[in-house]
């Protein structure tokens, strides 16, 4: 059974992207500093396709919650395009260009029907209106023997935090204050549904917190 | 001259305190949660005068966070007995009983004068009418060669982050949530005024921050 694994980068204050969320700014005004302790690595930049950056405690991280997802179940907003039906001229695509960073299938929840689309890199977007456990349904079967990815945002992590179904969350705090935006945990209330608190590993700028079932 | 070094725990969502704080709930309804991780050690429970506990990656950071304090200062609040004038009969004490596990000086801000409080132990409360940095000043003579403990609540931390007093801040970070309370940084925006991160401990049941001037 493919289990559910959850990975996001959370501020010091609790916010998983900044205000003003927009085609402009993805991760909202500011939100970019949530990823500075990802994109500074080697690690981070070779799944991207880039050269360079550094080695630290970080990459091994990186490396391990990247490594076994056979699908990533994502929400709308993450995926982009603003709400409402999908814009065919010119059709969006998503942030992550004509090679996105998958390299699997992922499965968009949307009230909106599209026609898969299919990038390089073996990347292919899958557009389910049938709601989350159809999504989470799908992926599995097509994440066949490894892990599926929950990508966020984080109105679809909290849908799946508060119904039991993340089996592995990854918290990468970032020591940094956003001030506002969207907060991962608003409306949870004290429950963590049977997460707890399993490693931390320190890096010089995030500190990874996994929650498992014990 | 003496460093101003604020500790703290708080919650995965950004709580330092639950809400409704009261005299039955200092901490606010569920707040003591956010200590579990230390009342646990044995070295806090020895700061307190408890015996038993456990010895974990926690007992150091209390060790080394209870250190080379020789003032404290603090928020009314936190001394609590609620707003307005000290009553009389009976005294509000603080919530520590006859013997406070500060055993030095503590300064507390309030609006209402009030003679010095002797305790057993060698902790004397003063109560300071003339704000926060007179507060402050008093501590640092108080302290000599030590340094100065900022106890809370938050309110006053905050001022003091923003003035750019704090020198060390340790957060001790307890992975539950509270959902509700006082967040630590409200309203900070996403200035944490030349603090970064310098080290992280990995501990069972928290994880240790610790903030300093670069």
């Amino acid at each position: 059974m493919p289990r559910l694994r959850f990975r996001i980068s959370m501020s010091l204050d609790g916010f998983v992207a900044g205000p003003g969320q927009s085609v402009q700014h993805p991760l909202g005004v500011g939100g970019e500093r949530l990823h500075d302790w990802a994109f500074e690595t080697a690690a981070f930049r070779r799944h991207l396709g880039l050269e360079g950056g550094v080695v630290n405690a970080s990459s091994a991280v990186i490396d391990e919650q990247l490594a076994g997802i056979g699908a990533t179940v994502m929400g709308r907003n993450m995926f982009g395009g603003g709400p409402g039906p999908w814009s065919e001229d010119p059709p969006w695509n998503g942030w992550w260009g004509d090679n996105p960073p998958f390299h699997h299938p992922v499965f968009v929840l949307t009230r909106h029907a599209r026609a898969p689309l299919a990038l390089e890199g073996g990347t292919t977007f899958y557009f389910v209106t049938e709601g989350l456990r159809s999504a989470l349904e799908k992926a599995r079967i097509a994440a066949g023997d490894q892990d599926v990815g929950l990508g966020g945002g984080a109105d679809v992590a909290r849908q799946c935090l508060a119904a039991g179904f993340v089996d592995q969350m990854d918290i990468n705090l970032a020591p940094i204050l956003l001030g506002e935006g969207e907060r991962l945990f608003e409306g949870m209330g004290t429950e963590l549904h049977g997460l707890r608190l399993a490693r931390t590993v320190a890096a010089p700028n995030a500190v990874h917190l996994r929650f498992e079932r014990p």
